[in-house]
């Protein structure tokens, strides 16, 4: 599997393990990658490769109308932690076509006057698809939990409408790819500061960045009750480093290959007569 | 305006004058660029950090909630004109998060039960965001008119019904950015031929492509009324010779940059005292 920079898998190394918490594990730490930045994105640009034929074979099935699968990349991470870079940079490199993203911010009105999941639901990737939720369900017991926007008894619900509701998805088959961008303190500090003194950032500030901030202590609670409760084997979590930004997208590249492996998608059988096409073209 | 390759810009050499009939461009043309595939790999590298620039304004505008523009493309062409690709390379460069893809294959029972624009109204992008219609109303009175799939009154209907549509959707702050994607016929050929002689490009043909081939002179007729009909001041059609792959991406690439640089987003003032929350940041 090594066959880069990777020692191990980005999957094994990065799977939380029954007891983990963050406040283990050091934000600015590449574990499993041997390598630097500058490795780091030259193996970035070959995987691409690797990634977008894959998902164009997947993207093939749908067309062809045999996609029996999906991928779901859910990505949480507290502000700053790089949940667009991820997107733009990992994403970006295979078929726009074929990626269905959704962004969850505050519940609308019609949201809120459904349970948490129903919007979710809705925006499930289609067979043939890889969808990417920036922010998800996990929302509902993260800030609900640490802002107390619902009762403690509705929190807790919630960890057992979730895996039930993922265990669905899976037998659905979509393989869902869920990852925790681990950002330390100091480097949000940095990343906010630079929102601030540069003009042409100012848009990707919020306020409520510092509220939340604030309650960084209460968020890796929130984080390690959630990985507790939800880290399932057909749905399991993935901490991922977050303060070198090219490792980040590094390890979630190779969590999206190896999901993508997975379900091994062909090429699909030509549903005509190949040599009959041949011979209408030449005389067309 | 020729800071790269261009001698013109795309938008004054593309776009269809009166009395304009396909039969008369060469497809495999490059008008107004001085250059070959080299150099154009090259300045589409280099003007994607300009649309790329101008795209992000767009959409911080959208977050700040002061946008008031959007832009659409719509691309139309035979099949193997390079839709896809221009997606994927020229749209590719912009944050994914900012671009609303829509493809319109065969309306569905629930469309074919309204009015043919219906289906396009609910997929107009929102403001500040880059809309890119595959394939779009236009199908309508292209195959629709061919493939005689509504009245001759409904067709002619039709051509007033998309003028005052998108003199709406262009009163709402919409840039529309129509482009033909001009293919020969001996060019389909090698590509079709390309689809029937890889297996992993087998999902990509369809017999149906045959089909249409056989209609060409027909559909360069519709397409020659379309831009007669429609192609007005507020929404102009603009031909893209398509033989090269990489003129037509690059000529993509200008039009877009074009109607973004009419929008001239700004990146939002801030809508928080700057200072408080640097103070807020320092003590967090």
């Amino acid at each position: 599997m090594g066959s880069h920079g990777w020692r191990t898998t980005a999957r094994t190394e990065l799977r939380v393990s029954r007891g983990f918490h963050l406040d283990d594990l050091d934000a600015s730490a590449t574990p499993g990658y041997d390598g630097d930045k500058k490795s780091g994105a030259k193996d970035l640009a070959l995987r691409a490769e690797r990634l977008s034929d894959l998902q164009e074979r997947l993207y093939a099935e749908s067309r062809a109308g045999v996609a029996r699968n999906a991928v779901l990349l859910v990505l949480q991470g507290m502000d700053t932690a790089g949940k667009g870079g991820i997107v733009r940079h990992v994403l970006g490199s295979v078929d726009p076509q074929g990626v269905q993203l959704q962004s969850f911010g505050a519940p609308s009105a019609e949201e809120l006057a459904h349970d948490f999941l129903w919007r979710i639901e809705r925006r499930l990737p289609k067979h043939g698809f890889i969808g990417v939720f920036d922010r998800s369900h996990y929302e509902d017991v993260l800030v609900g939990r640490v802002r107390e926007l619902a009762s403690p008894e509705e929190i807790e619900r919630r960890y057992g409408a979730i895996n039930d509701f993922e265990a669905r998805a899976a037998a659905s088959g979509i393989r869902i790819v869920k990852v925790m961008l681990h950002l330390s303190r100091d480097e949000q500090r940095e990343r906010l500061q630079e929102r601030l003194d540069r003009p042409d950032k100012h848009w990707k500030y919020n306020p409520g960045d510092i509220d939340d901030r604030e309650l960084w202590q209460e968020y890796r609670e929130a984080y390690d009750i959630v990985f507790e409760r939800t880290s399932t084997d057909i749905a399991p979590w993935h901490v991922v480093p977050a303060d070198r930004k090219w490792y980040a997208r590094l390890a979630v590249q190779e969590l999206l290959i190896a999901a993508l492996e997975d379900i091994d998608p062909q090429w699909p059988a030509a549903s005509f007569d190949v040599e009959e096409e041949k011979r209408r073209l030449a005389e067309s």
